[in-house]
């Protein structure tokens, strides 16, 4: 007897056809022996509709209505999974946040899991019912619904999870697992059994969509084992690769991996512009006068570069920030060009962000120069480079993202054998 | 300053647009000083998918998680409206049933409704922040959700009425008021400015759909004045006819109606079917063995006509069921033949219940026979008559409906002068 939380999103509760399909997923657990949590978001389109009535209705909404409106489309999920699940002789019950009660603090609209009433909900479930939880959402101290921001289902998952002292967390996607790399770009890419919580963090900050980046610090965190796995397997089906597993991927304490890779995968992210100032003064002050601005803007600022000066008067700046925030970045930067002392701001959309990621290169050497090599030997120039204990992030043309990514893939011997 | 209930109708919330409109008419309230709290419905259309979905889910779900899905509706239109107000400038809050609370009995999907804590709405009001509240729910006992049935949105707009001691429930709906009969069969119909409660509760219990029946009861017992309006009214308009007031009726005590006409108005039912039992044994236990049946079988009998025989052995019954359960009536009294001892059973749909309201009627002689002398001289034939202290209703062919409605109307001098 395991105890599991089992997590489902938009694309697999779209229309009540898929919802039974959920439904027989969770019947499996359950006749297993299993105890199960579920926890559901919106049928996918409906959390659009709620935020594009709410900017109907105005451009500066309040975010505790905003929450009240939003929330909405995960009760009516759990509910009708509830009556599916009921309809095939499983005791079900839905819950939303404010009755476990799941509490947040007063971000309305971004709100942060606080506390969950763990016990309540394990004794609903240690009595053979199912709890169907409605994702995204839970209740802050002013007694209001408070919503956890895009993509929060996954959060609220993670969070039970570890409320409950589930064995794992279950993540339904529409993919069926984390691979190696986009295989959309490399069909060589490899679906990975297993992968480490910081691994999977910086793949998640780097532009691999199947997790959400705060679920996965919270489950690295709280040490919850998350099994990523798809929807549209047949449910029937329990052990099927090898090992006696469905298909999906494990992301796990590094310790549970016993073959570590030194390189675990590698991410792209085409969502980066790079903004370049030239004969910078360089003197104290200056970092802070450039990112100043940005900051207040809201825009985020990543991969920042800086070289000492040759003649230590002025200097290069370079760094990356959204490509959304591309336009916006450059008049901020513009209005700026006197106090900077900055004679140059150069900015390009067109340049890719590619990261290779594997703790194991905190034992091994050589894993940059590695890289550094293999795009060379390719042509590919390097804009800028920046790492951290188990990643090396480099900036390149984006012409050259494809050729570069499969490049990497295979020199790491990632490639599909 | 008077304290107000303002209640909205799924139509008058269909879109942003029309919550908008509605949002002008709770500024107009606003700005000459009122405290007010408004009540709404889900947006038109909304509530029908919802049960859609709960009856696709499962043809026998459970009540419990019918109300989580269902509920939804008014959740998403009370923090639509409240944003359109802040947005207006004006102070507003959405609430929710259970954050008023507002406890009902555990009747799931049909509750009634038990306790209002109307102090916190008051205090909320008192500040002058208008309260949106989500019509049709409240939370039961186990804290979980409850709908009040189809149409709660009036009973929950009249019960906060009377829970928070205001001067008025005003019901903005589709139609600009209650007429002294159908104005699409009769044109010279004309708007009564004020109809008394018990009235009112004969009109809406006899076809006329402008209110909830038990909305009307509530207010009765209550002593809610309530006022029918249209939503689609100029918001800026105060006080449009010769008294001042916008067009509407106004629903009260009969103590506030000066001037009482002996009969208010002329309501007519199509929902009907007729049942003849002929030849029954005319002995203790036949109306139990007839109507016993019917009642297990969840079926309504309305206006039961029998007459004492002439020689004391057999005797005939005759009785209305709605239109809808004809089928299933015939089926049930079939199968009871023998034990009735009927040797035959007729029965059509082809009938209309024309009734005649007046409250006046209660101190004057001769309205009965007025009626029956009128439909005598345009030739149309009773099937059944009832009567009540302030009701006179007749079974007639239903295609003398028309005729007989407009005829009566005449003839109590409800024609526009």
């Amino acid at each position: 007897m395991a105890r599991l939380v089992m997590k489902f999103g938009g694309t697999s509760v779209a229309n009540i056809e898929r919802i039974r399909n959920v439904a027989r997923h969770v019947k499996r657990e359950v006749d297993a022996g299993h105890q199960v949590a579920v926890v559901v978001s919106a049928m996918s389109g409906v959390t659009n509709q709620l935020v594009a009535y709410c900017k109907e209705a105005s451009a500066l909404h309040d975010a505790r209505e905003y929450d009240a409106v939003v929330a909405s489309g995960e009760q009516v999920t759990s509910g009708l999974l509830a009556i599916v699940l009921q309809d095939m002789g499983i005791e079900a019950r839905s819950w939303q946040g404010w009755q476990i009660p799941l509490k947040t603090d007063r971000q309305h609209g971004a709100a942060r899991i606080m506390e969950i009433d763990g016990e309540f909900l394990t004794s609903r479930i240690a009595g053979g019912q199912v709890a169907v939880i409605a994702g995204f959402q839970g209740i802050a101290p002013d007694n209001r619904i408070a919503t956890l921001g895009r993509g929060g289902s996954d959060t609220s998952a993670v969070a039970i999870a570890a409320a409950i002292k589930a064995d794992r967390c279950d993540i339904y996607t529409d993919v069926d697992g984390v691979y190696t790399t986009d295989p959309r770009m490399v069909p060589k890419a490899r679906r990975l059994e297993k992968i480490a919580f910081e691994e999977m963090l910086e793949m998640a900050s780097l532009g691999a969509k199947v997790l959400q980046v705060r679920s996965v610090e919270l489950a690295m965190v709280k040490k919850v084992r998350t099994f990523v796995r798809s929807s549209f397997d047949d449910p029937a089906a329990v052990g099927v690769d090898q090992n006696g597993n469905p298909p999906g991927t494990l992301i796990c304490d590094e310790d549970e991996i016993v073959e570590t890779q030194v390189v675990t995968g590698i991410a792209y992210s085409k969502d980066e512009a790079q903004v370049s100032l030239r004969n910078v003064a360089d003197k104290p002050g200056v970092a802070a006068a450039v990112f100043g601005p940005l900051a207040d803007a809201g825009i985020n600022v990543d991969m920042i570069v800086q070289n000492t000066s040759a003649d230590g008067s002025t200097t290069d700046i370079t760094f990356t920030v959204p490509n959304a925030d591309h336009d916006r970045a450059r008049a901020v930067l513009d209005a700026a060009m006197a106090k900077i002392g900055a004679t140059n701001v150069q900015s390009s959309g067109d340049v890719v962000k590619v990261s290779v990621i594997g703790i194991g290169m905190r034992s091994h050497a050589g894993v940059a120069a590695q890289c550094f090599q293999a795009l060379a030997s390719k042509g590919i120039n390097i804009r800028a480079i920046t790492t951290s204990e188990i990643k090396i992030s480099v900036l390149i043309d984006a012409a050259y993202a494809e050729l570069a990514v499969r490049t990497l893939h295979s020199v790491y011997g990632l490639d599909k054998h």
